[in-house]
């Protein structure tokens, strides 16, 4: 393949927005799939996403918009799918677009709770896209302060360096600096567990623990994801380079990241259901912690990741919240 | 020595009030030095240091007070030493007793910037203690925290593996968990390059960067710090114990860090004459940029340091923070 030139993207969250916009920093055009007709015709019209980053306006003719998931695969050489991990394989049932020739971006932030499988894996399996043919993109990002054109770094992982360097060009601009990565496994798991940290955090600020515990907590986290990264794919990675650490910084430090406010509600006492009712939406690392601790209790190594089981029993096992962390603290140093 | 059970702090600033408070859980007395007669009659007619922490209430029978240096050192076995490294050059001059069977423990945070010499090796050149006979205290912790018996993490290190522990077990309580290390000399070179990384911080945000490249700063930090500290003493260590970056985490992400705050004047357009006058005080930082600077200058690796170079800049070259940061964006990743 030459260098890629056609880029979409699949979703429209606020990340997803973000990613088009950065997008539009370097294309003509931008392809920009969504489920939702009612967002796509609110952009035609107002130039902006209803629902997420509506301060962001958009070029319409920069953008090439369609409902038709199979039509915007067929269309781009680049497929960014950025669709929460909850819902991405109930889209991707839709996909039976040859796709096998194409480049395969995930911005999922999570394995595929139905299958365990990353979505780089799923693409292997299913669509048989070969494994240099997939990538990551990493931040540490919030949306919004892409929305505000403020200074972030990216990362771009991908085991072919000449297709990370392609895509990690298309993606910067004066406001975003990028660079290139070949663990593709690796961070995509940090994405998933840095989520889960995320929920720790809230939960301990929610039982009232301060500064002093939150930074011990992560620098804990930190350790911990470098063993469970360690497990699951062996190379040589520096774990407190942007794409792990700075990434689980920067989500476990936020008081607007979901997964933090979801964690304070369960400390504070909301039951998981009512938080999530409270929040009207489902937090990344939910599904996230039911993940890590179903592909870890199979290697019996779940005791070394003391503070994903504590989340996972306080979420799946109805443990008290307070208990389990008075627990927990016992394990960190 | 048998186990030692007589123990002094040196200082009345927060941080000593701190650990005063931390002793007094265990011990049935412990001694107590510092410069002012005003806060040694306060505390003995109030119950409570007037300027540090005067929400803590002491038993004052259980505090042994003075204002000689001297009579304090022979008094104790364990000396802990929590004066801002700015004076305690000053103060160790008057220090005149016989102290080389003494174990010195330095919660200093710094080096001594008249000599670039950590306190334990002033204390090894100057007064023949031995090194295994030197140690040092690092959180995590603000010391607001302990006052309000928030749950922290201390880490005790010494060469002997026997004292750390005994110092260990002397300060842990309820709401204080310790842990020992043998890494004497990165641990407090860890502690003072923090406060460098602060400020940095501090700068950013007064610069107007956000949370995403806040997180980028303290990832690449860190990887600073781990070069930094290498270099100056090789040995194995995991840098992201929480008292090298737990300890980082929390003075780097505190809104209340007299270092970040003092960076966030100087990056909002403060001169570093005016921001030191607005505060009344020196950041520890300001002493430990310079510090750190002339001891890295002469092994010419100063290039591999970019965010304590660039820090350094602006304090004492004079240079523009707002152009220093934007090459220093250039140097992360």
């Amino acid at each position: 393949m030459d260098t890629p030139t056609k880029y979409a993207v699949f979703g429209s969250g606020s990340w997803a927005t973000a990613i088009v916009k950065m997008l539009c920093e370097n294309l003509d055009e931008v392809g920009w799939y969504m489920r939702s007709t009612y967002i796509k015709e609110h952009l035609l019209k107002e130039q902006h996403n209803p629902s997420y980053l509506s301060s962001v306006e958009f070029k319409t003719s920069q953008l090439k918009l369609s409902n038709d998931i199979n039509d915007m695969a067929a269309y781009a050489d680049v497929l960014i799918f950025v669709i929460p991990s909850a819902f991405i394989h109930g889209e991707l049932s839709k996909l039976t677009a040859d796709v096998k020739d194409k480049i395969i971006v995930s911005a999922v932030k999570g394995i595929m709770p139905e299958t365990g499988k990353l979505v780089g894996e799923h693409f292997h399996d299913v669509y048989d896209v070969p494994f240099e043919n997939t990538a990551v993109i990493a931040g540490p990002c919030h949306a919004e302060e892409v929305a505000l054109e403020r200074l972030s770094y990216l990362t771009i992982a991908c085991a072919d360096e000449t297709k990370a360097k392609a895509i990690a060009k298309t993606l910067a601009s004066d406001y975003i600096k990028t660079s290139t990565s070949d663990d593709v496994v690796g961070i995509e798991y940090a994405v998933m567990l840095k989520n889960i940290y995320a929920i720790a955090a809230g939960i301990a600020h929610g039982l009232g623990y301060g500064d002093n515990f939150q930074s011990v907590l992560m620098s804990n986290a930190i350790r911990e994801m470098k063993r469970f990264i360690k497990k699951r794919h062996k190379m040589k990675r520096n774990i407190n380079d942007s794409a792990y650490l700075g990434d689980l910084l920067v989500t476990g430090y936020s008081l607007f990241s979901r997964n933090r406010m979801f964690g304070n509600m369960i400390g504070k006492g909301y039951t998981v259901k009512s938080a999530q009712m409270e929040m009207n939406m489902v937090a990344e690392g939910y599904y996230a912690a039911k993940s890590a601790y179903k592909l870890t209790k199979k290697s019996e190594d779940i005791d070394k990741l003391p503070i994903i089981n504590a989340v996972y029993q306080i979420l799946y096992e109805d443990k008290d919240p307070k208990r389990t962390f008075q627990k927990l603290t016992d394990k960190l140093d």
